[in-house]
């Protein structure tokens, strides 16, 4: 039986938001494995907001996908053909495979998940990346004490959700920042924050003040722009500012500008970009803490799963317009 | 013979740059000093940045100078009058005086000093704040490793002469930036970085291009605006800014917007804001070592001194306009 692939391939650098035209969805037969190699059909796709910076050409982290090139991504699948490599037919996998329904591997960077530890698309949220990320970035660069006030933006998110629950392991007090009523209940009853303030009702300087009468000791940043501002205006003294990312910035066809950053010389505070991939050779100390957490119920895993590999362009968006809840994975 | 006192006391909050109006110059007799107490003949009066802030009616690290008070001002004198209290008659003293020509003091916060040791002014430069400033600011929040890139902008002034100098003792490679080709030749020639950027040639990011091949590690940065902007877009991975200062901003009357921030996502850098209050418990550890270095000829005391306590205001606007080459000091 012959395998159809598909493949979503940068057409164009996008201009502003992310539209179904800066992609070729390309059709084909699923590619054979050489010799070493596997071929993986994938069954969960990871939506990023990083894969906006992407799809720049700009200097950065990685570099950017090229035109012509299968948008890169997040996946897990499951082993359907094996030529001697390291995986065996029915392996499930987790790895950067691209925006594809097929794809080959040679192992490298590819990673065996069980499923009956975890649902797959965990293996793209706690369990993965984001999980990844909420756990160094917080404990590493964040370094929140016991009593400490913790504030999160993007505190529904992929990301934020979880570094919530990692600081309320490690004794802080956490405050998350999100976007209307239904996600701020969610992050203070289903994630157990001790308050969130909703950046949709205006106010968000009155809610720093309500909630962090002492000011703020880490904030964990994933939105930039005003909310960012608005934050370092609170800062307590030697705060630590996790700059995690910029949602808010990411389709600004103008450069974002930062008011307020001589706030970190009124508080001696520090402001510290991180990218997940600087602990890749601690990883497996990461996921194995989270797992075990996970497994004693003390965090929660949350996805939000879209089905249709074809709706990629659009679910994308879901992200910079803040309609998803959690880990947001496309499924084939 | 009575003592006559004189005293700039802040008249007005400056708008913008500071004018002679924003002060009252009050004439009295000297103050006699209590029992405990001693008092202090200003010989040399210290012109910081920091000032300019003071005088605003914003929250900061410290209490802004209030109206009709005596401008806070760090100062070294000699002991006139001994009352009993830790100082006899003919010590010469350092510590935050105020801004007249007699103070007195019960001690607290004034530190005797050794005039034989070295020049009274230098304990306003390189063996008082700013070359506290430059040892805690560079070494405990710079970091820089052997070999490192630093830079430093306001290479020419109190702080950043000094900073290049400990650098260079530790082995890093040290860019300065400064305005004109006078101050550059100076920065070079005397105090021994390798390279220095003009500014005011208008190119820094050729500069940087040029002279940092491999990016910046450290950026110990004085004066922020346009000058912070283009070194962040320069960043090495993992580099360490430090906020010691912002001149260029610190008379706008619109708050500073800091271009490029992401930058630190992009480089996974840290920004820290210093204050050198911090250090307070360790000052007789950065001053013993910045006095042996001065001995041993291994870093260069740079005072530019002006005569004229009257000169007061337009004296200080000389830090403003770039005018000053080294710690800025007034004679009374």
């Amino acid at each position: 039986m012959p395998r159809t692939n598909q493949q979503f391939r940068l057409a164009a650098r996008p201009q502003g938001n992310v539209k179904r035209e800066d992609f070729d969805l390309v059709e084909g037969p699923a590619p054979a494995p050489a010799e070493g190699e596997a071929l993986v059909e994938i069954e969960y796709l990871s939506l990023d907001p990083a894969m906006r910076g992407w799809m720049n050409d700009t200097r950065s982290y990685v570099p950017p996908v090229g035109i012509g090139e299968v948008m890169r991504a997040g996946a897990v699948g499951r082993i359907v053909e094996a030529n001697g490599g390291k995986f065996a037919e029915g392996d499930h996998v987790v790895g950067m495979l691209g925006m594809q329904r097929y794809a080959v591997t040679d192992g490298k960077g590819v990673t065996k998940v069980d499923p009956a530890l975890a649902p797959l698309p965990t293996y793209l949220g706690a369990l993965g990346m984001p999980g990844l990320t909420a756990y160094f970035g917080l404990l590493e660069v964040g370094k929140p004490q016991e009593g400490d006030t913790v504030v999160i933006s993007g505190a529904a998110g992929a990301v934020g959700g979880l570094v919530g629950q990692i600081a309320r392991i490690k004794g802080a007090r956490v405050v998350g920042i999100a976007g209307g009523p239904d996600k701020c209940r969610l992050v203070v009853e289903d994630l157990g924050f001790d308050a969130c303030i909703d950046y949709k009702a205006g106010d968000i300087a009155g809610g720093l003040r309500e909630h962090c009468p002492k000011g703020i000791d880490v904030y964990f940043d994933n939105v930039g722009g005003e909310i960012l501002e608005t934050c370092l205006a609170r800062l307590a003294l030697h705060a630590r500012v996790v700059i995690c990312g910029a949602i808010s910035q990411y389709n600004a066809t103008e450069p974002p500008k930062l008011a307020n950053y001589l706030a970190l010389l009124v508080s001696r505070s520090s402001m510290t970009g991180i990218i997940v991939f600087d602990w890749a050779d601690r990883y497996s100390e990461g996921a194995a803490q989270l797992a075990q957490w996970l497994g004693e119920g003390k965090i929660t895993a949350r996805e939000h799963v879209v089905e249709g590999f074809e709706t990629f362009p659009e679910t994308l968006q879901m992200l910079f317009t803040g309609r998803n809840d959690g880990k947001l994975v496309l499924k084939v």
